[in-house]
């Protein structure tokens, strides 16, 4: 007998029938003969409903924000009553519980709080006595006893939280995709639902545009060894399990996926004096004006003067631009050029380790192309590379099929 | 310096502009020098749709009545939030607390729970601190931290209660109607809105179908010797207050008001024979089907046996004929007659007890315009009859005009 943490997405209740399919699935997992504890999301669009009575008054200010938490946190608790319900009415005994009521204690920062302390002895009796606990997702309290959010992903999070807490034996993330893919597969046909990953894999993959699972509930998974898996809440298949690279029986192939994002444009300065501080002078007023910056590349000139080049947001660009135009007047740079239409393509895989000659081959798979790479940036077991965004489909499936991600045989 | 707890129902936070009107009288308020604690309903119609999404799961069984209490609580906790939010951003530092933030302890009799206690040094924190305690109507905990509701008019009831606790010198009812009427000014035209009326008359017209105020709040009131006013959120006028009767300085008139309801049916046993315990066989059947049973009269005739007649609710007229049929049968009475076609009228008013004859005047009257009564039923401060459906508009309007409901020197 196992117990599973079974968390279940917007789109997996958004109406009584899905709610009726998740509480079949539930009662399966029962039926096998294993406990489960459930996290839900909000309904469908009911978060969107509530964000949008707040904008009617107006722009949200700190003062307010902890009522954006009492207000956002009514959405999870719908869910939890209609899930509770329906297996009442199914026969199968379950109980709802918010995050106060589970007391999950979060800090005070309201509507990005971090979850401090879980009391599993409520929960734990529910599940000695055959009640299936029903928890909302997203939400806590903090010591005052005020309602907390979690920020985006945070019903992943509290998933991830509980089954750690509880020793769940796993996390499963019901979602409305099969599981995770070697890559988009609306851009590469034979794209292909990987059977497992690491979490390091999907750590960059999540940040790199792959909206399965958000990075903060996988971080919080690996931290705790907690087994995470991403499935169907409306097909029958195992989805991906994602766990410690040494739990892993298989040889890890040299790499798992490609991801990638047109949401990006670029920015350089040109001619900039190549002296201490002058990349904090430069990256500074961006990140004062909450714009986040990602890639950053520098190249050292002959003339002791560089060019200083990275990556924001396509949203962010336009106010980038006119913030690093006074810049570079300051700190009398030659000029500022810029590009909104490029694309990040990034291919991960804990294989690299391992295998010398992936970037070189990347390199030359892209060249044989005739894809010119724009800026280069790597980790342990990642490759990013900025390219004109017309390239990028191009450049995906040539990558997916030169690193023979297609076939069923490369993993178990 | 005064204290008011302010309560706004469903129509009065409507929609986001709806809300904007509450912030700006509870501001006014608190510019006159007054301290208040704010109790608000669920937005318009936010309970029906949260009800619309259970009974798409089914009828509800006592085992769901739990979570029923979890969904339907979330109406109030949207509008705590947002009224919140919106007083913070026109300036009013304000704080919501759900039923369970107060500690609004109540019994644990899901969907019609009883408060049994409430904690007030939460808001009387808030309230020294110049900020406004915006609290959540209709829901509480029980002992074990389970949500709970306190059933039809629990938002009232929330506020009475609250202004109960903190000594507050008036509880403020804000509604869509300007207060409370003689009569229905749909029905009379020169129906008046009263600038003050007992709490033992409210009674009788809240049960008796005027639905300004819920019966369990005025009870409340009464008990705990809260003064109430009733008063409109959309217009600038007095309203109604409610008090004792000694606290009333002016001289009381015969009647304060006409209420009536053409919800109404009756039915009569014919040839029932008049031995004790009949009563009980016949209403007791009625009762078990969880039918109320309102009026109910008994004629002894001459030859030792009786007609029994009481009235139902109209919709549930079909299930009690057939029901007294068997009945009928089993305790060998002649026969069962009834009609659907009736109303109840009832002249409310605490001068009756100091003053004669006004039952005779009210059945004079009703004669005079050739309305036949088919029954009658009395308190101390109350004449009830039944008479023809159609008759009731003209019978309402012959008695305010008869007891001088009309004129605004009836009052002061």
């Amino acid at each position: 007998m196992s117990l599973f943490v079974q968390k279940f997405g917007g789109t997996s209740v958004a109406s009584i029938s899905h709610i009726e399919n998740v509480a079949r699935r539930i009662i399966a997992t029962r039926e096998a003969g294993h406990d489960v504890v459930v996290v839900v999301s909000a309904m469908g669009h009911e978060t969107d409903r509530l964000v949008d009575l707040s904008n009617e008054i107006g722009t949200l200010t700190p003062p307010m924000f902890r009522e954006m938490d009492v207000l956002l946190s009514t959405g999870e608790q719908v869910s939890i009553a209609l899930v509770a319900m329906m297996l009442t009415k199914m026969g199968c005994p379950a109980r709802s519980f918010t995050g106060g009521q589970v007391r999950i204690t979060t800090d005070s920062s309201h509507t990005k709080a971090r979850i401090e302390h879980i009391d599993e002895s409520n929960l734990r009796g529910d599940i000695e006595a055959g009640i299936v606990p029903v928890v909302a997702g997203f939400q806590g309290v903090d010591a005052a006893g005020n309602i907390t959010t979690l920020g985006r992903g945070g019903s992943d999070t509290t998933a991830v939280a509980l089954a750690a807490v509880l020793k769940a034996d796993e996390c499963q993330i019901y979602t409305d995709v099969e599981g995770v893919f070697t890559t988009d597969p609306r851009v590469v046909a034979d794209a292909r639902c990987l059977t497992s990953i690491t979490f390091e894999e999907m750590l960059e993959l999540a940040s790199l545009g792959s909206k399965v699972l958000h990075t903060r509930a996988v971080e919080f998974a690996s931290k705790y060894r907690v087994p995470l898996r991403v499935l169907s809440s409306f097909r029958d298949a195992p989805g991906t399990l994602i766990t410690n690279e040494e739990d892993s029986a298989v040889e890890q192939p040299i790499i798992s996926g490609i991801a990638f994002t047109r949401d990006e444009a670029k920015l350089t300065v040109r001619g900039v004096k190549d002296v201490p501080g002058i990349a904090s002078k430069i990256v500074g007023p961006i990140s004062d004006s909450n714009i986040e910056v990602d890639m950053i590349v520098q190249n050292v000139a002959a003339d002791k003067s560089t060019d200083f080049t990275f990556t924001v947001q396509r949203s962010d660009y336009d106010q980038a631009m006119s913030i690093l135009k006074k810049v570079a007047q300051d700190i009398d740079a030659r000029d500022v050029t810029g590009d909104n239409k490029i694309a990040k393509l990034s291919i991960v895989g804990v294989g690299m380790r391992s295998h010398a000659g992936v970037a070189s081959k990347m390199f030359r798979i892209l060249s044989e192309e005739s894809i010119n790479i724009q800026m280069i940036s790597t980790s342990e077991i990642k490759i990013s590379v900025v390219i004109d965004e017309k390239y990028l489909e191009l450049a995906a499936r040539a990558l997916h099929s030169a690193f023979d991600l297609a076939p069923e045989t490369v993993k178990a």
